[in-house]
């Protein structure tokens, strides 16, 4: 295995140019989810991925599943791609997931460089709109084929794929595919393998074992029937944004601390063993700072401010729909306001546990501030945290690749994000689900000027190879 | 007087088509200040009236009051309109004041005919954008005078006339000139006649005699140097928007409390005598509920209700700009976070005063979240209170002139919006200002369907033609 090994690394360092253009390729389709506009340009990059895997004999194909409601009209959704390379009964089968819809971007947000031109410093980052969220990888992916292909290499585990183009608008139809299919096309699936998460910092790579879930609620307060002028009818009815505001200020505090009753008694207790593993993990209050550009953190020290990160749970308020929200002074009484917050969930919290004791206390506080508006309450969206161990043989796989290519041990981390699609996968077909990632924490996923290093491009190209190699010598 | 105001009536009855046409001609153009792109339109507003003023005999002026800065570039002010209708100096002279640009309007914020086509319906209600606010009126100034020259009667006063372009976005660049020009262009002026506010309900008239104030503050809050993903970051950092709703909640109640500590103590105490006004004032509960929508009042009586609209200040939280105000739900810690918000101020509160009294409470609040994030605090804009008095000579001429038309009596009211160009013109010329009302209180000026009844519209025209008759038999 080591003389393949090296071999693949040289043809991946010699094929560099290629592969970047191929990057640059796909960032430059604008597949924005979120943008009913630019749909078509997510169909598009499903099938620059059909022809792309196709090309090195994939066989490919798209799952048309249906239409969904946008912006008050109905929108077909974009194909899911499902893959399969290589069928051979005596290898073992990992079945790989990616996105190829990326988040909204434009140069008025502040990106330095136009985000659909991928553009590469003298440092070596690649910027673009998807470089490392999550097309580097989906490219990385068809690049480490094609690195075989190039050396007449035997691939050494058969790989099936589930691509989609709808996971920063909340993968619509997804689950339902994963369900339908888990027994049937996913049936021979070992494990899985998602590359869609990013390093802790930026020097020492990563495998992640954990992910919080998340609890998206809105909360409408509606009064007139109309946006009224705050001169006129100031002082004389009770103003929807004066009830939004008083209920939201009674949800977290200023330090984090989450104010709702019964939150916090549902979280999993620290325990010595747990709270030891935080003491290894390369960390600092620097990068931390560094990462938000600001010197806020709540805890003074790495330990605790990871702890809050990954498994403690947090509230934070998003925004207000329907309220002011121009430059300018508008002397406005917003009819209708629409206040958006969400929970990040860790273990053992329940969703419909969580759901039910926010609501009871947002209807409590509502009904004490004795006004006559109207209150809705709303779950917009729940997915669950998701956990598995370190110690699983699929991990031991992830590990040994990751010291091959980089030389070092990787931190065992977990995420405070939710990917949804992991728990779905490992509750569906059973299988262990690792989280292998290519990009670095400085990434800015879904930021402005997001980009992927040269460096980790091609050394997650060698990750992915080593990884189906390593895959391959594990005794079944 | 009396038989030439039965042949001023008869012909202003006989020309409506006229009128009308004229009226729909001017709502025609979408003068919208707010709107750069429609910047043109603005200035073809404004020559639109010096051209149908001219006409009339009237001599009329652009005045360049140069550039301001919108949306990040220079951008020209439309022209003022000053004008000049007879100048002889046996007669009195008043200076009236409208404005012809207009609120924004598109059909798809739910207009049910085309806002820039006038529209009349069945029960005579012309709809358009700029019908009732304030196009009506000025076209009634012009219809006036044409309804003199068309019967050969001798206009009774002089008029002085101020015309400005901006007034829906801010009067940018008029209370300069009016200071400028107090004396010189308006130097002749005896009083000032002001047709920009409303009846207070739909069947009686009114002579508008106060105006609350306004001061209106925004709040920022600062954190990190971008948008944090709230999955990673959650939990880890002071988020702005968490402050921001902390601060805004201690502003005020549900019930319209204004919590800010000082601020109540500034208001002129209600005197019996004062008290016993409200008495008298036809407007109920249900011409509120009708006007909002919805039964949302505070106060269970219209006495009460009509205090906290003319004589008491409020506050109203009217949005946040920088936070997440799409629809959907996206999972952001905004970076920047600024809260707006403004108070209705009364007599005798100062400007200075409140200012100063919510930066101190905004400031200390803040200090006790113990957050590491950054706060700024704005003044963007005050306007004074202004209160004049029903029993000044000026009033008497409006209530005859009103009387004649009407065969009523007018309620004498008061506004809770502002209009800081009486203040300005109160102070720079010293002379009375009276506020005279063409539209009802059901109109809809900054709404959706904004309308003027015609019948309002012609009698209004009446009454102007009244209204400088009783103001010429006034004795110096
Ligand atoms: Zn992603
Ligand atoms: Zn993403
Ligand atoms: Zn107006
Ligand atoms: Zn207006």
């Amino acid at each position: 295995m080591k003389m393949s090994l090296d071999k693949l690394y040289e043809v991946i360092d010699k094929k560099k140019d290629e592969f970047v253009t191929r990057l640059s390729r796909a960032v430059s389709i604008p597949s924005v989810s979120a943008d009913v506009t630019l749909r078509p340009k997510v169909v598009e990059m499903a099938d620059f991925v059909v022809s792309e895997f196709t090309k090195l004999g994939a066989k490919m194909e798209k799952r048309d599943i249906g239409y969904h409601q946008m912006d008050g009209q109905d929108v077909p959704l974009p194909p899911i791609v499902l893959g399969q390379y290589g069928n051979d009964p005596s290898k073992k089968t990992v079945l790989i997931y990616n996105h190829f819809d990326v988040q909204p971007a434009s140069l008025e947000d502040g990106w330095s460089t136009d985000p659909f031109t991928l553009t590469v410093d003298n440092k070596g980052r690649m910027f673009g709109r998807g470089a490392t969220d999550d097309k580097g990888p989906l490219i990385g992916w068809i690049s480490a084929i094609e690195a075989h292909k190039e050396l007449g290499i035997d691939f050494p585990v058969n790989l099936l794929m589930c691509f989609e183009g709808m996971e920063e608008y909340g993968s619509e139809g997804l689950e339902d595919l994963i369900r339908a299919e888990a027994e049937k096309y996913f049936a021979k699936a070992d494990c899985v393998c998602i590359s869609d998460t990013y390093w802790l910092g930026t020097k020492k790579p990563v495998l992640t074992y954990g992910l919080r879930g998340v609890c998206y609620f809105n909360i409408t307060v509606e009064g007139p029937s109309a946006d009224l002028h705050s001169g006129v009818f100031g002082g004389t009815v009770h103003e929807p944004m004066t009830d939004l505001v008083a209920i939201m200020s009674t949800l977290v505090k200023p330090n984090g601390e989450i104010l709702i009753p019964g939150i916090m008694d549902q979280v999993a207790e620290l325990t010595p063993t747990e709270d030891s593993i935080y003491d290894g993990i390369d960390y600092t209050m620097e990068d931390l700072k560094e990462a938000v550009g600001a010197d806020i953190s709540i805890y003074p020290d790495p330990k605790r401010t990871l702890q809050h990160r990954w498994r403690y749970p947090t509230l934070s308020l998003h925004g207000i729909e329907g309220a002011f929200s121009g430059s300018g002074a508008k002397t406005v009484i917003p009819a209708k306001v629409i206040g958006k917050f969400s929970i990040r969930t860790v273990p053992n919290m329940e969703s419909e546990t969580v759901e039910r004791l926010v609501k009871e206390h947002v209807t409590k506080v509502f009904n004490s501030l004795n006004s006559k508006n109207k209150l809705a309450f709303n779950n917009m969206h729940s997915g669950s945290w998701w956990i598995s161990s370190p110690d699983h043989w699929h991990y031991d796989v992830g590990k040994k690749a990751t010291e091959r290519v980089y030389g070092i041990t990787p931190d065992f981390v977990r995420e405070g994000g939710s990917i949804p699609v992991t728990v779905t996968f490992e509750q569906s077909l059973k299988k262990n689900v690792l989280l292998l990632p290519m990009g670095r924490g400085d990434d800015g996923a879904h930021s402005i000027n997001e980009k992927l290093d040269l460096d980790n491009f091609l050394k997650g190209i060698k990750l992915f190879c080593t990884y189906v190699h390593e895959l391959a010598s594990v005794s079944p």
